[in-house]
């Protein structure tokens, strides 16, 4: 418990704990155009461990990477009504090009259906074509007014899918599957984070579709984040941007298409769904560094056992660093590798050295134990596994004791103050909606009442999943 | 030899025959903004292993990632004189952002020098934070007025390293580490492109450096490529930025940097140095698909035989793909894969698999083979090895069979009609530099006799490498 009083305590002032943990965790900083943000090297290397892992599972979808232009003419985000109203207060426009007024101005893409569309139009002409599945790693820019770094920022990082297919029920197979075997399992396995499925409602939903499924966590301060998103977005591009192809019989048929994404975003909701007091607690199959080797002070052969000792952990597959920075005290070392959520941190020290040993201090949910060289790595897989296994249980059962039953505005209203309410949306409809909204409440989802995901949002029957929100 | 006659031959027009392959081979679009361009599935797939290899190789020098805002003050960039010359007519200029004109406007950064050592300055205090190394993979503006896809285009995708040491003696052997145990090696052990390392004489230099390293190579009509660069940057951007540590008794000094970057300009470049009439040609180790089994037509048993053998080649570590669009001619596929530059075609037909073989066809330089089923991935694996080889070995005798010695301007001129002439500097001088510039012939790099790389463009007895480039 090193880290104790370097953090504001949660309990205290949660959102001071977070830039307090962002800052001293080294993980971001602002950037200098506002609403922007720096990513440091050991916040750049979490995200790094998303990418890997959500991409590993996109390509196990079937879908393929590509990377389409920064820049979209104006007229691009026009053609689509909806989706030009839901992001022209947004956009970053470009008027000056090499020097020159630029004769139409080039937006800084939002998100890029529009300008992936225009292709999808050139390189769809048959049934053969289908489906088309593809994906981007990339920056997107919508300006922010009240910026919070990874949560909402004026440029964030992340993936886009974009589909089409030959049929509206294959289309919104894909956006299920790729919410179900993508970013559920990522979630769930490795970021152990637990996270309600659903459809938005009318007023929730991305501008330009015609359903928006998304995934919510539930922070420690009892409010939602929104996850991840996949979009049926039905024809609408495909009639704007003339996406047909020609089907069996030669007939000429638009394309029905999908979206979906995650960001950066992800950061942010891993340091709220598990930080403590102590800082942020990583689970072991995101980790980047899954085990620090500490020499406790520089004295004969610590250093070099240190240096063995992680040699033989990496040969464990388990990913590991040493810390030999023995200028600086214990103490302060230790504090800085809690709030960094390392899940396990090993000490070798000279009295260990001597009787061969070092002492294994899980970052949670144990004390410090005392392993034999020889047998540190196979102790530190199994502390790794468990750790895993017990942040998603643990998450789990706090969510479930922060959704509570609801069937009145006023009982939503109240289960807000600390967590998720759970009311029939027969009960609440757009109206209980709307009155809601004056309290910053939003139908995060709308859900079977099994809590799997309905065929579309108006299924009878749904209840809705109700909370304040990043 | 199916692709004969789909491209445009390489002696008869060789830009034309470039963007032959760029169409046919599916790698790339231009994008609707002048100069932009969309990287189709197969583009960036040579692009993410390109990044694989050079990430790596960063991570073993010791740099981590991180990711800095894609917009900048304008006001950062006006601090460095020589920088924000060589800049300004290149740059992209936000003026709007969320519905209004910006206060100060905004750059989108066309490297990243500025913003980066506005946070250096923030993070290095003492000698222990030195030094400090940072690596970002980015997409970057510079708005181009002559663009040609992968080799200059408004936005491009790169890596930028960017670090700050004690001394300047350290500065420059990081940034030479880099050249050779990063772009050097990965270039000639992974694209087999033979590459000539050197200084930038003073005329090209990047702005704001002291010296530019390079590499650089010889495309197949004869002309250079830069592949790469790494700069030592002095003190300039120390000073501007105030990066100063406190050395251990306690002085504050400034920082010594450098910065380095290869960009989606090598998949131009990997077209460029190993394409033929009949299409790309991709090195093994690069290849995203290192080898394609193709069913001849759908017989009996040959569609399941295929992706049996196409199981048990990834099982063996060979990156591999199953063609059964059998509905498409064969003929018409195995032209399609030839285009691609897929190492090795394995073909299975009906006879082949009643024979239990395949039939196994080189990209280049060799035969058609017959081999036994449970025997092909042991073959296919030697044969990429020998292709790999054979590629770097054709590659270099070629290069070399074109740098012709030359003493004076006239011989450099003629030289350069189809390859690189070298002269001693001594003998050129800027003068003899600024006469070949008329006939847009530039000093590729400056090195010593042997080759290797100087310890500045000051060296005496440097020899110039000359010719015309993209």
């Amino acid at each position: 418990m090193a880290g104790k009083g370097v953090l504001t305590p949660q309990s205290e002032d949660f959102p001071r704990w977070y830039q307090d943990v962002l800052n001293k965790a080294e993980l971001a900083d602002n950037g200098p155009v506002r609403g922007t943000m720096v990513i440091r090297p050991y916040g750049y290397a979490l995200w790094e461990r998303m990418q890997a892992e959500v991409d590993r599972r996109i390509k196990a979808a079937g879908a393929e990477n590509a990377y389409f232009p920064l820049f979209i003419p104006e007229s691009y985000l026009n053609r689509e009504s909806d989706h030009v109203e839901g992001f022209s207060p947004e956009l970053a426009v470009v008027t000056r090009g090499g020097g020159r007024e630029l004769a139409e101005p080039v937006v800084v893409r939002p998100t890029s259906e529009t300008i992936i569309n225009a292709y999808f139009s050139k390189w769809i002409q048959s049934h053969r074509d289908l489906p088309l599945l593809i994906n981007q790693w990339a920056n997107v820019v919508r300006w922010e007014m009240r910026p919070r770094i990874f949560l909402r920022t004026t440029e964030f990082l992340w993936q886009e899918g974009h589909t089409a297919h030959a049929t509206r029920h294959e289309a919104r197979e894909y956006a299920a599957r790729i919410l179900h075997e993508v970013y559920l399992d990522f979630m769930e396995s490795v970021l152990a984070i637990p996270v309600l499925i659903g459809y938005k409602t009318e007023a929730e939903r991305f501008p330009g579709a015609i359903n928006s499924m998304c995934l919510e966590g539930m922070m420690r301060d009892g409010k939602a984040l929104q996850m991840g998103t996949s979009h049926e977005l039905g024809q609408g591009f495909a009639s704007m941007f003339d996406i047909t192809y020609s089907d069996s019989e030669g007939n000429r048929e638009y394309v029905w298409q999908t979206s979906w994404g995650v960001s950066s975003r992800m950061v942010g909701g891993l340091i709220m769904a598990h930080g403590d007091d102590d800082g942020l607690l990583v689970p072991p199959r995101l980790a980047p560094i899954q085990t620090v080797v500490v020499a406790v002070r520089d004295a004969d052969g610590v250093v070099d056992a240190c240096h063995r000792l992680a040699d033989a952990l990496v040969a464990a597959g388990i990913r590991s660093v040493v810390d030999d920075r023995t200028e600086t005290g214990f103490g302060r070392r230790a504090t800085d590798w809690e709030l960094k959520g390392v899940p396990v941190r090993v000490e070798i020290g000279p009295r260990d050295l001597e009787q061969d040993q070092a002492a294994l201090v899980p970052r949670v949910g144990g004390e410090k134990q005392t392993v034999a060289l020889s047998g540190v790595p196979a102790r530190v897989s199994s502390m790794l596994e468990a750790l895993q296994e017990r942040m998603l249980t643990e998450a789990t059962s706090w969510l479930d004791s922060r959704i509570f039953e609801a069937t009145t505005v006023s009982e939503v209203q109240h289960a807000a103050t600390t967590g998720f309410a759970r009311i029939p949306w027969a009960e609440l409809g757009p109206e209980g909606e709307a009155t809601l909204a004056k309290d910053a409440i939003t139908v995060r989802c709308l859900q079977r009442p099994d809590g799997s995901l309905p065929n579309s949002s108006e299924e009878p029957d749904l209840v809705a999943i109700c909370g304040r929100s990043y």
